[in-house]
């Protein structure tokens, strides 16, 4: 990773301030808006099947994430994936728990169907249980199945012609062919619930401000990454980490993410 | 502003605890609970059609807020506006993100007209844009659009014969011809989701025990203000100030109240 | 209470991690994923009827929290209920609100006919709440009310075989004979919202693992104790409370178990 390039994408979202609708979950909305703002994005979250179509057209790019999801949310979700697939902004989609039900795992593949996803940004569990629900649907068996989430985001990647992020320890990104791998952020980040979600939403930040997508996830997960070292030196605890992570968005300097940035 | 009456205000708010029935949107409900709860008032969450018409009914006031609105949700905040306005009880509006889509404006107009709102708290943006619905909806030109959101205020606050919060770097207050204007607060609210639905919320605690509206009102602004710059003090980032925000809010005595008042 | 054995049954829960299904309200679901990563759990939130019942099949426990309540929310609550008792985990209910409006008390009511649940966590008053409500749908004059909640946990705990838990200044748990009082916590707690239910998502942790229930239920409430004496410590109001509590969570020692418990 060029720390250059990952201060100029920052400072693009910060000047631009890109509004990001979000229909994300319950449990971290508060925490997924205050990121965007901390970041210097502007986040919207609205759901009603009334206005996802409107909202979309004041919006930089969405941000589709099933954690809580309930019928009404996914019909909801499509209708605000249709609009910006016509309006051409970027959709980024948290597959929250593929593979936990099928549930999930069904409705993840319909908005995918739909989606031309921009970006798919999941942990590595995921990413398999997403590529796997891909090919069962598709009547194949599954026998060939994925040796590593790697391949399985590759085999994502050519799908659905969009950017996979595998955030874990090593956060992992590939358009299918190229491979991006990014070090760093605090071992505490697995303690604090949605972490992934700001991930993703700081992605979605990103993927409305610059223009090579792959290059745009790959600053927002640095991004991510350096504000948990920040934070981790505060934090006590993943309590403190999180309020700390938040700070670390909005006071991140250039020095900071030179210093930080693996 | 007197500080002498903010102080008074803030506790009767203490020593009264209102009970406060929240209609509002799920990013800010915690944070909604939690500031009603520093500031010593009681909060309730209840948004089920089967449940306001009762809620009200142990209730001091009623806040309403638009934020992630739904017909379900819209529905049931029209079963509350009514019951709180047979029984006299204190309604609070925050129509937030209205102008952002039609069916928040239509929401907003809609909720209005049943609820003899005692006080309506917004930003300048959002009571231009329900001022100019208000407007349309009346099959009115709006080419006799307000000059400011001042105009707006005014003119909202004489149709709906309630008191109009603009909270911005500048609070102002207006019953429709007295205006008040209150200075404070930190520069880094804007970074931190939902501070206007807290100032909202307060209002409503504020509104629920004293008998000048206007003066309810302000005061409530006051606090939030005050608050704001106590937390400002101690915070890093947008992160740490809403914790303080709230530590402020507990530990505020009448000496902090005469210091950071303007 | 003897602190080995709290001790033991928080290594146990860190050890094990047991998946903690969640069927919460809007208001402290961040809250109480965090307080169980912190602890050492898994937390999942699935609420949608389409995979309740799958959910429960990878979880270890089952905690029903009413506080948001709507039909849709008790349905759900009702069918992850009997895969719950059918699979034979752990059910911990939170009847927030219980007594408040009949909605809440009838829904109660109705999901502890079905629950055979393993424990209720409450504060006083819901638990006499919940027992006047209970006699009275038995077409049982309720002149025979019972002297105090502790009279009224007895009576619940006999009558649906479980464990009740009055958390409080101090508090009590029964099995509907024996009797465990806890002293601990902080002036404070009232003051931050949710963490009864933070209480009743810990509980939810280590009866999944504890065999003993009555002790799951009371090393659960020590555990809680411990962690808010550590959090005050640090705390300057509710805000910061409450992220200290997280932290403390994380970092309790076996020596924090053996200073802080009473």
């Amino acid at each position: 990773m060029n720390a250059k390039q990952v201060w100029n994408d920052l400072k693009t979202v910060r000047e631009s301030s890109p509004l990001v609708h979000n229909i994300t979950n319950y449990v971290v909305m508060n925490n997924t808006a205050n990121a965007l703002l901390a970041i210097g994005a502007s986040p919207v979250m609205a759901h009603a099947g009334n206005e996802v179509i409107d909202m979309i057209k004041i919006a930089s790019s969405l941000v589709i994430n099933i954690g809580t999801l309930s019928d009404k949310w996914i019909d909801a979700m499509e209708l605000a994936i249709r609009a910006a697939n016509k309006k051409g902004i970027p959709i980024v989609i948290d597959p929250v728990g593929a593979g936990a039900t099928p549930y999930r795992s069904e409705s993840c593949l319909r908005l995918l169907s739909k989606a031309n996803p921009t970006i798919i940004r999941a942990n590595a569990s995921e990413i398999m249980a997403l590529e796997n629900a891909a090919i069962k649907t598709k009547g194949v068996d599954s026998t060939a199945s994925s040796d590593s989430a790697m391949d399985a985001a590759k085999s994502l990647a050519k799908k659905y012609k969009c950017i996979v992020t595998i955030s874990g320890k090593t956060d992992h990104l590939t358009d299918g062919d190229k491979v991006i791998s990014i070090e760093g952020g605090s071992d505490m980040m697995p303690k604090v619930t949605g972490l992934g979600c700001t991930a993703t939403a700081i992605t979605g930040a990103f993927a409305a401000v610059v223009e090579d997508k792959l290059q745009a996830a790959a600053s927002a997960m640095a991004v991510m990454g350096i504000a948990a070292e920040m934070a981790e030196e505060k934090a006590e605890g993943p309590g403190t980490l999180q309020l700390y992570l938040l700070d670390a968005f909005y006071n991140m300097s250039k020095e900071d993410v030179e210093k930080y940035l693996k």
